[in-house]
């Protein structure tokens, strides 16, 4: 069964449809305004799974299609990959009535998603994402972006689209680490927002996949709470920055670390181990509730590391901190979060130690 | 006396501030809400004419002040430029707090327009323009662009400035050429849209600068009469073709001929000549007004192009053009614009050599 969630943001509102045949939506979505050209982008490895199938279903579907892959991983989220882009859709006349298609993971939805927003101004976009974390995060809230060497995501657009269309069996073929670090981002929802997530995940033996989680249920629950929180901050003014829970801590652990070492979702679940114990000391979180939410995140395998002291430089640089303070997205309980600026930012390092010992001390 | 020109657009109202001592008002509209940072955009020339008075403006004004300095010309409308802006934003710690300032012409509003809308997604943005070009047309409308080998402005975005401070005095610095051309665009707006504008230019003798024209005059209400049309079509989906007048052909003529060749202004003059010319047929424009719009279309001097025959092909590429027909902006009266489907495009080339053959006959 196909669940849908609705995406209300006026003139820019749009659905998510998740679920085992979503992808059947496609051409009825493309049939009631033809566009006037597709171009596919997609990744090598997307590509060789599901290219000829959307492919096919495309031109079945009447449209004129260009298939665009680009190299797996972050390096393709770069300036020189969306010029070539915007190149090809000029050279391959796409006009003002095309649409760029995302099949893939983040770095796909993100540089496409980018190229679509800035191409003649802004063209057509739609969603079809194959990762855990592509479901959950990138499909709803319209952020784009693209690298440059000073950082991450430091390039980009608000700009949503106008269908999403996220067949959960794919994520059958994810990598057993592509698909932890989508389920920190559940949790991430689920500890910040919405308690009964949290209890059904808690509730699940084996969080693995094919372990029993009803992955549609997870997916629809977590892109229906970020909705919410985007419906009411399009453009990450205020309440938006809920979505951050973990992420501060997070984005200094790649930058200090190096892109790559960690997945994005690893680096979160960390993230997210600080904050709750950080939590405890600024925002009263029971203890009882602490145990309980760090019991789930260390559900979920992350690789062992060691942070460099260099990382508390990078915490004043982190884009998400305004004029010299840092904010931090911590919890007063489960589902409840509280934003709380930070005196010492470096307070989010000692945190993670602190949660790293009292794992240690609890095995 | 400066004139205040209002942009209406919900949350993205701004203001335009048009004539003699409106910098001045740039350091009063900083102090309301102080940005954590500005980069100056500029090109060299303009910099060594204003360079020094702004940043000391700026630097008096309490503002943590970078000075961004590009090539003249066009080529800075690139890819790599926007990139190396964006870096040096980052390497210099701008934040969501800071400010882009595009003072110059067209070229650096364009480029700081699009650097600021994708920059963390978007910072703030601050326009004061330096060409009579940039006065009456990039600050109003918000459109921001680069250019990529396939096509001028293929790339760009929506993104409207918070604040335009339009110091007239600026255009005594101007190159003839370059003054002609800006005058070419209040001619258009002055056709399409405006009678009482068009009264009044044909009535001052000397079109020239410093001729008598009140410059301020000509600038409030060409930017007055684009607003209007802005605020009820703010992405171009249908009544702001209007302001393509003489448009379609220009792009053509630019393209043909090798961008640069020609001034956009000289090239949207000859594109004016041709659909005034069309508009006799198709709209029935009466003679005596095609007359009266030609000869003021006249008194501005265009150099002696000759359009190679190719121009025909570059009329279906034209980005204007939806799916396969190419809407023309003509006109039935001066100041009444019609948009017209033309099923065979190269009847404006045609056009163009009869509105040409008129002039001869004239003489």
């Amino acid at each position: 069964m196909v669940q849908i969630v609705n995406v209300g943001l006026d003139d820019r509102s749009y659905s998510i449809q998740i679920g085992p045949g979503s992808w059947d939506g496609l051409v009825p979505h493309l049939a009631a305004s033809l566009p006037t050209g597709v171009i596919m982008v997609t990744d090598e490895r997307v590509d060789s799974l599901y290219g000829e199938t959307v492919h096919g279903m495309l031109v079945r579907g009447g449209v004129r299609v260009l298939r665009y892959v680009v190299p797996e991983g972050e390096p393709s989220k770069s300036f020189e990959k969306v010029e070539a882009l915007c190149r090809t859709m000029a050279a391959s006349d796409m006009d003002r009535g095309s649409l760029v298609l995302a099949l893939g993971g983040g770095v796909v939805g993100d540089l496409a998603g980018f190229a679509a927003s800035v191409y003649l101004r802004g063209v057509r976009f739609v969603q079809m994402p194959t990762t855990l974390l592509a479901m959950v995060d990138s499909s709803v809230g319209g952020k784009t972006g693209i690298n440059i060497p000073e950082g991450k995501n430091l390039v980009g657009t608000f700009y949503q689209p106008e269908a999403v269309f996220a067949e959960t069996p794919c994520l059958s073929t994810l990598e057993t680490r592509d698909w932890d670090s989508g389920l920190a981002e559940v949790v991430k929802i689920a500890i910040a927002l919405d308690e009964e997530l949290f209890r059904y995940m808690e509730s699940v033996d084996d969080l693995s996949p094919g372990g029993g989680l009803d992955v549609a249920r997870i997916v629809a629950a977590a892109c229906a709470r970020k909705a919410e929180v985007v419906e009411l901050d399009e453009r990450e003014t205020g309440l938006r920055r809920v979505l951050n829970f973990g992420h501060t801590l997070a984005h200094v652990i790649e930058a200090s670390l190096g892109f790559g070492v960690m997945r994005h979702g690893e680096a979160v679940l960390l993230g997210m181990g600080a904050a709750l114990r950080l939590s405890v000391d600024l925002c009263s979180l029971p203890e009882e509730q602490y145990a309980r939410a760090s019991a789930l995140l260390r559900r979920i395998p992350t690789p062992e590391v060691t942070i460099p002291d260099e990382a508390a430089l990078y915490l004043s640089r982190d884009k998400k901190s305004v004029g010299s303070s840092v904010h931090a997205v911590l919890v007063s309980g489960i589902g409840q979060h509280r934003i709380v600026p930070l005196e010492d930012p470096a307070a989010l390092l000692r945190a993670l130690k602190e949660w790293k010992k009292d794992w240690q001390e609890e095995k």
